[in-house]
This record gives structure tokens, C-alpha cells and sequence, in this order.
């Protein structure tokens, strides 16, 4: 089998870190790894696969070595500066960024969703935001099957999508401390705000939702709007999820339809009190749905409760899907 | 001034407890005072406007004493049983169970919106739930401006909703201990189920946000849906509430009516970090609007964030507040 070599960049962060765990524990053919942080963390020794690294310091000259492929999570800032250099050098960057999402040059890929796009790749290739990620693996279905005319997003986003910060803004807001990271406490509170307000009202993250949707849905009609919230959790975001068909269906197809979904874990058994929870997707590469029932206010209503690690599919997992995608495809 | 004899029934609990703070802080007039409870708390000790009174037990004869109000907040099955009695024997009860708030002769009050519907109670007023009063304080103004017709709510609902039992397994379990009450660990998930699930795969909480909406506006063809989620918070609901109004609306306007509507605090000014929150709304008796901002996903859209203390306003302020309005509107 061809193996590949890596590069992880910002790999001493909480993304960098669970995709080096991804890498290894899906078992990615890599030949040789190339572990890249800011000069803060260079020197590093890190462990894969049993033998140790030491981190490099990312620089412009870092891509003139022999690498495949490059995995970055270090930041929007760092991708829109070193993707390209890595890209020109014939590596192929898988970002989990927001700096190429919209770019219509770079594809946003889902593996279970659209792998189709990544056919025209060059040489970047976008990871979409983590709230986004699993409500397209529990979309596609519905798409596929009965169309899907709007969506009204409301989420439930675990601290851990702040990374090591707002992870630790938790831990401490939980004995008591103040926040330092957050603009308010998150322990005891649901913060309405992720990423930063836009002048329509929506958050960043509330209009990445929007737009990422669509562009991996390949459907710029769809109608949708979003509310992004912070919750008082380590490690999932849990969604509710209020989706328009575009045409009649059956509650059992439905759930026939995701028992047999690549990428999902269908636990939809309320009288046992069986349903996706954080806590249960904690450290799985899946997502989980639940809580499917008709929505009766309107023409073709449904309702889901949708939960995955945002660390894992929401960020590395996906990330490394992508690359064993290309691979797959023959694209590298 | 007129005062009154009041009983409060489930004195000890944690709604009644609160009942009597309300009742001292917003200077209701007690001429003399009747906590009541179960075997179990009966003989306890209480102090009310300074002075001390021994709680008694609840039984058939409770109410041949002088009562002229009677607030009930000890469980669905007690109020069921002992209202009638209360009730036939010529005292007002408020009811803080979902005993009676879908009986039809039976008036389901938030003083704000439908004080009206006291002018045909005959003994018992229901207090609405806690997750419908705050929404129906924030959609009363534009259902009267703009009218309504179809909302989605996604809520996140505070662990002292379930009393002293939900509140200690957060406590616990924010202590690494096992979970009690719920039927999953709270600390570090949200959990998609409030009160028992239906037939239909809704929540009983879900469905009395559907049914009780309309009952309090008054409108059977206003369409609803909801999902309800327990979320590890210790007090306040907070709730994202999507909106379809039957006219078009300025979003100045929307702000303008929240600035001077009863009970509202108007808190969206999202540039200075500044949105309802569950820990400001804690321990105060308004309801919290905010995150106002057009859902440009369907005509006439609005998002709406709402939070407020779910003891206070969703309970015991609520139900002081129709006290209230009764000695206003010289029905008692």
C-alpha cells in the first residue's frame, strides 16, 4: 500500500493533537510526519505511531520539504498565509480553517456528504465549521430522499470548540474563578455568541452555517437561519435541528433512512430514554441522531437532535476522511 | 389598604419557598399566613415578613380555616386533588401545577399578557409553565403589533426546574458523582427530554409550549412546534425562539415595543457583548429579549433570545403577580 507523508500544523493544539490520534487510530498509510506549530511550540517532542517527533517551526521555507499532504488547524490567519505556499509546492492542504471555506475555487467537503468536489480541487481543500459538519451528515439523507426547502438551526456547542481557552474558562468558571476567555462566565450561562456579531445581527458562526450548508449542499435556495449558543459542556455540540421537505414523508422511512447512513449512529428510542447526548459521542468519529418526530406546524415538518464530538468529526476526523478520500479517489 | 389570608402550599419546596420571598419582597398584603405541605415538612419552622410560622400538614380540613388565596406549588397530584376542595370551600387557588391549565373553565394567566382571562376564573387560576411564561411575555407585543403565525422553540432549560432533586444532580454530578434523579448524567450533556415522552415522540414540556401558547394568546391556529432540552445550568431558561409574524415588521419598531413592553428587559446591544444571560436574569422577576435580528429565511422571520429566571417569573413571581392582579381587578 503507498504511504504519504504528513504534515500537521498546529499540531501541539486541541484540533492538531486529536488529528494525530485520528491519523493513527484510522490508521492513514503516513511514511514520514511533519509536525508544525508556531515557534511557541516548536521543539516540541511529540509521540506517533510509537516513535517520537519534535514539532517544527512553521515557516515559509517549511513546504520545500517532502510532503504529500498537510493537515492545518493553526488558525485562519496562518492558513491564508501558508495554505498557498504549501499549495504552489504541489502539497495538498486540508484546512479546518474559515480562511478558504467560501472561496468558490476551494472545495468544502463533508466525505459522507460531497467527496464529488473534491475532484476539482487545487491543491486546497476546505474542513467546514464543526456545527456545520454534522448537520450535513444528518441532512444528506433527508436531501437525497424528500429535498430540503429550509432549516432553522439552534445549537447547543461545547467549550472545547474554543480550544484550550475556553476549555479552561469552564474548568475554572466551575470552581469559581472569573472568565478570561469568554466575554461572560460560561459556567451557569448559555452565551448566544460564537465567533463575532455581524452587522445583520447573526454571529459569524450563526452565518457559516448558513452559508457553508448551502455551498456543500450544492443548493443556494435553501432557506435557512441559525442560532449559535455556547453551553456549559466539555466536549459534542448537540443541535436541534427544524428542517422543511420539499416533499411528504414517512417518519419510518426516515429512520430506515439514517439506520443505514454512512457516518451515523441512529438512537431514536425515547420510551427507553435513548437519544444522542454529548456524553455518548465524547471521543466517536459518528454522529448521532435522535428525536426524530414530525413537525405538525408546517407542510412536511421534521424535527432531529443531532450530536457529534466537534473535536473529532466536527474538526479531525473529518479532516483526515478527506485525506483518506483523496487517497480513495486517487487524487494524490 | 385590604389584606388577605394566603395559603402557600408546598411551602418548603423549592417553588413555594419562593413564593414566600415574592410575596414578602413585592409587599403582597398578608394579614396572616398559611404554609402548608406534606407530612413530611409539616412542623417545620418558617419566618415571613419576620415572623415565625409552623408549617402545617395538608389535609381535607386545611381550607375550612379563613383563606382567601391559596397558592399551590406541590405537584400536579395534590393540586388535583386538594384545588376542588379549596375551591368549592370559596378560596382562590393559583395553581403552579399542569393539573388544570388545559381545562377549559379553568384560566391560564401571565399577568402581562392575559390578565383578562381572570375575569371568568371560578376558584382556580393555573400558572403556566415555566418554559411558556417567558415566551409568551416576549411574544405579546408582536402578536398585538404584527400578529402570529407559526413558532419554533429550541430551549435551554435550567436543572432547578426539576426542584431540589434536578438541581442536586448537577451538583453532584459536577462532583463526578452518578446521576440520581435524571435518567442521564446532567453535568457535561444536554439532555433532549423534559417530563415524559408522548406518542407522538414529543415531551410532555414540548407539548404544553405548543398548547398553552395558544390557550394564553388566545389563537388556535397559531402553528408551534418544540424542542425542549435540559441543559446544565442551575437557574433561568434560556430559549431560542424563531418567529414567523403575519405582517412585516421593522426591526426598530420590534425594539422600540420590547423597551416599553411590561416585564421585559430589552438587552441587545450584541456589539458590547451585552445579551440576555441566564446568570444576570437569576433571582430577578422580568423577562430578559434580546439577539433580535430578522430570519431572512421565510417573510416576516424574527430570532428572539429569552431568558428569565424559570422559579421567578416561570413560577413563583408569576403566580404572585396574579395575586396581584386579582386585588387590582377587585375579584377577591
Amino acid at each position: 500500500m503507498k504511504s504519504y507523508n504528513v504534515a500537521v500544523v498546529g499540531a501541539t493544539g486541541m484540533v492538531g493533537q486529536k488529528m494525530l490520534e485520528v491519523l493513527e487510530e484510522l490508521k492513514f498509510p503516513v511514511k514520514n510526519l511533519f509536525p508544525m506549530a508556531s515557534i511557541r511550540s516548536a521543539g516540541k517532542e511529540i509521540n506517533f505511531n510509537g516513535k517520537p517527533y519534535v514539532v517544527q517551526e512553521l515557516c515559509d521555507e517549511s513546504f520545500d520539504q517532502d510532503i504529500d499532504i498537510a493537515l492545518f488547524s493553526a488558525g485562519g490567519d496562518t492558513s491564508a498565509r501558508f495554505s498557498p505556499i504549501a499549495a504552489s509546492k504541489g502539497v495538498i492542504v486540508i484546512d479546518n480553517s474559515s480562511a478558504f471555506r467560501m472561496d468558490p475555487t476551494v472545495p468544502l467537503v463533508v466525505p459522507e456528504v460531497n467527496p464529488e468536489d473534491l475532484d476539482w480541487h487545487k491543491n486546497i481543500i476546505a474542513n467546514p465549521n464543526c456545527s456545520t459538519i454534522q448537520a450535513m451528515v444528518a441532512l444528506k439523507p433527508l436531501q437525497d430522499a424528500f429535498g430540503i426547502e429550509r432549516i432553522v438551526y439552534s445549537t447547543y456547542q461545547a467549550v472545547s470548540g474554543s480550544g484550550v481557552k475556553g476549555y479552561a474558562d469552564l474548568e475554572n468558571g466551575l470552581k469559581g474563578e472569573k472568565n478570561k476567555f469568554y466575554p461572560h462566565q460560561i459556567a451557569g450561562n448559555c452565551l448566544p455568541h460564537i465567533d463575532s456579531f455581524l452587522e445583520n445581527g447573526y454571529t459569524k458562526e450563526e452565518m457559516k452555517m448558513v452559508n457553508e450548508t448551502r455551498k456543500i449542499l450544492h443548493d443556494d435556495h435553501i432557506r435557512i437561519t441559525a442560532t449559535t449558543v455556547r453551553v456549559p459542556v466539555f466536549y459534542s455540540h448537540s443541535e436541534s435541528v427544524n428542517v422543511e421537505l420539499k416533499k411528504p414523508y414517512q417518519l419510518d422511512k426516515v429512520r430506515a433512512l439514517y439506520a443505514h447512513a454512512p457516518g451515523i449512529v441512529l438512537m431514536d428510542d425515547p420510551e427507553n430514554n435513548i437519544y444522542p447526548l454529548a456524553r455518548i459521542a465524547e471521543n466517536r468519529n459518528e454522529v448521532f441522531v435522535g428525536r426524530i418526530r414530525r413537525d405538525f406546524s408546517v407542510d412536511n415538518g421534521l424535527n432531529l437532535w443531532v450530536v457529534a464530538d466537534n473535536i473529532r468529526k466536527g474538526a479531525a476526523t473529518n479532516a483526515v476522511q478527506i485525506a483518506f478520500e483523496l487517497v480513495k479517489r486517487e487524487l494524490i
